[in-house]
């Protein structure tokens, strides 16, 4: 096929790139293990990724463990590790859940990762432990020729934006992309799979263990009790699954190296929204200093709490989306209707039922109709506290369930459908607007 | 008391009264006698309804029942039954379960009507054959001096709109109000103990049959298989209930003798629509001729089939309303936004199933927006066939689920806020929009 050659023609390493990435590893490891020899430690170390695997698509991360022997206390583990690691990289110390060093050695990108020497992953200290044995399993299960698929499916779900476990994709790791190639035997047999995938279906190499409430679960060859997929969430697992079924009926290179993204010119994000009819009501906040894998779930959550008060007071949200930008994220929320009518029916308790009387008490006179008796239960038109959306966010967003970084609402700034019309908005509203899948741009 | 004296020498017979009722009926229950004899046939001629009881409140119906031998013929009995009501009456035949004549006797409303003798209520012929056991217990349980508790009752569930088990009030019957003053003794405590009833009440005087699933369900002492408060509405359960408490707490003569519903010059209704802030719908349609006990059922259901029409359209419906008027009926259905936005948004199947393949073919390409993933499933913003609720209405009536005798459409009007609030609107629209208990008027 002309277009998977084309691609593994851009993501397979020449040799002379091979050789300049094995090099640097391999230098790299001999400078590591220099340093290992002078702590006097019966230490090892082991070259881990996608470069031990030779399954990289672009210049890759070099990962060098560090292996001390189980006996180790955690604290030692972390001072001789981070010692070793800035001795060789000067870099800086990053936090997993355990901590590593971060630098650039001939050009590469390193990850050094102290971690422990142990038997079996089963009962692990720490989730880094357990990849030296995944490194392992792919290395001696994995066919040379199957490189190639890995290289195609990795660059597939990088394509269609389903590539990555960390929470700003929440999709397909680079490990889950190999044992997909492993189980299925080719890029176009993973294609063909997914495409009659159940919601909740359940892989596996080597066996099953306990069960997981995931889209997809896919059990871990060297440990039962893990799930590779967990990260994988619904609208990944859907994108890929018709994507899959799409290249099959039509190959495009734009599955693999779709188009950016457009940012629309204002007359045609407002065509767009006389077209639709709908309201937009964009919440923009200061960007607190968190990683990605922070940020993301918390603007999540803020904009889902947001969501909940607006449909609390009756705003019906036709699609949301979040906006990670340069010191602010914008939350999008489009609304059926930017004004709600004065009244809002409030139903109350049964008659029969004793607190009754409190409701009839609470709005008799104050409601703006009733309290009257609709199906044995008291009702009253009562003065809604909010006709337009941007009234309710300002008076209610303290309330709302909104993710902690963002609990202050530093900075921000509420705006209606007019007051979002606007040049700094652009980038903003066209991603929430444009809704062309990636390979189709 | 002095407020239910009052109502008492309202609505009590006074001597001269009751003489002139007692003579109407006895002269005519021996006219009735005499054309028996005629037949030669071993009938008898009982007195009825509230008549025999003492209980009743205005100028009462008199009923005389003709009582014939179980092993007649259902035929013979209509056709003897009738010719004895016609010869002495010569009124009208009417039809309930069976045949009756109804006419005018010595300036009284009369009912003659035939049914079998038999020995007991359980397992009758049908449902008039129950009224003279019905008539009997009254007669041999109500005490002299709950004559005028029932009275009592009887005005004040006319007052509050409760009284009548037709179809337009389905409401409390005499006969139920006879009861519960013998259940609870006297009108206050009947009134004390309903504060307290739950959905679901259940009554009895002589022990329970099979389970009812009514808002209230009273045993017929003469025959535990029926529930005397059948026809009762949670509505007038609950307005029964809430008035009881009401009147306990506050007494008035306004309970008894509400002031009459009043019509609203237009400027009122134009406020108050503006109060309100919601939009106005009355679908007009020729008035079918039919007794209230088949108008009042099938209005509300063609009312019900719109309504459920214009909820799939996403009209949010606040209130609905009935009006039977001159000629036509009109239904008035109040609504939280006369017009909706071009795109209504269309949740299609998840990705993972077979025939979401369908949903994509037909919407891509024509969906305003979309087809997109959103958690797992396909979703398309689509162009709305109705905005505006007159359109919807104009266009599916025909496949709502109508009352049969308004399948036709026949003289179908719509309008609009502005279309509806016009004079021949006025007293429709009072109607609906004026919530006011009866006895706050």
């Amino acid at each position: 096929m002309d277009i998977e050659d084309e691609v593994l023609g851009r993501v397979s390493p020449s040799p002379a790139r091979r050789k300049r990435v094995e090099k640097a590893a391999n230098t790299l490891l001999a400078h590591v293990l220099e340093a290992i020899n002078d702590t006097g430690l019966p230490l090892e170390a082991t070259l881990q990724g996608s470069v031990a695997k030779d399954t990289y698509t672009s210049t890759p991360d070099i990962d060098v463990f560090i292996l001390f022997p189980e006996s180790t206390s955690r604290k030692d583990l972390e001072t001789v590790g981070l010692g070793i690691g800035k001795s060789v990289l000067g870099g800086e110390e990053r936090y997993a859940e355990h901590p590593y060093v971060h630098g650039i050695y001939s050009g590469y990108e390193v990850d050094l990762v102290p971690c422990f020497r142990i038997s079996s992953p089963v009962g692990l200290k720490s989730a880094v432990d357990r990849t030296p044995f995944h490194t392992t399993y792919v290395k001696s299960h994995l066919a040379e020729k199957q490189k190639a698929d890995v290289r195609l499916l990795k660059q597939f779900m990088k394509g269609i934006g389903a590539y990555g476990a960390e929470a700003k994709v929440q999709g397909f790791s680079g490990y889950l992309v190999e044992l997909l190639v492993l189980r299925y035997g080719d890029f176009r047999s993973v294609l063909a799979a997914a495409g009659s995938w159940k919601k909740g279906e359940v892989l596996d190499l080597e066996g099953r263990g306990e069960r997981f409430d995931t889209p997809l679960v896919f059990y871990d060859p060297v440990d039962s009790s893990r799930n590779v997929a967990s990260a994988v969430s619904m609208d990944s697992m859907a994108c890929f699954q018709h994507a899959a079924k799409a290249y099959l009926d039509s190959p495009s290179i734009r599955f693999f190296f779709p188009r950016a993204p457009k940012t629309w010119p204002l007359p045609k994000i407002k065509k767009e929204m006389d077209k639709r009819g709908t309201g937009l009501l964009v919440v923009s906040l200061k960007r607190p200093k968190l990683i990605d894998d922070d940020l993301f779930p918390q603007m999540k959550k803020t904009a889902e709490g947001l969501q909940a008060a607006l449909e609390a007071g009756e705003f019906s949200v036709v699609a949301t989306s979040t906006h990670p930008m340069e010191g602010r994220v914008d939350l999008v929320f489009e609304l059926m209707a930017e004004e709600l009518p004065r009244v809002m029916k409030h139903v109350g308790p049964p008659v029969w039922i004793g607190h009754a009387v409190g409701f009839l008490e609470k709005w008799s006179g104050k409601a703006v109709v009733g309290p009257y008796i609709e199906n044995g239960r008291w009702v009253a038109l009562v003065e809604r506290k909010y006709r337009r959306a941007p009234e309710l966010v300002r008076g209610e967003a303290t309330k709302a369930a909104l993710g902690s970084s963002f609990r202050d609402l530093a900075g921000m700034e509420v705006r209606d459908t007019a007051g979002s019309l606007k040049a700094d908005m652009k980038r903003t509203l066209s991603r929430h607007l444009d809704r062309t899948l990636p390979w189709e741009r």
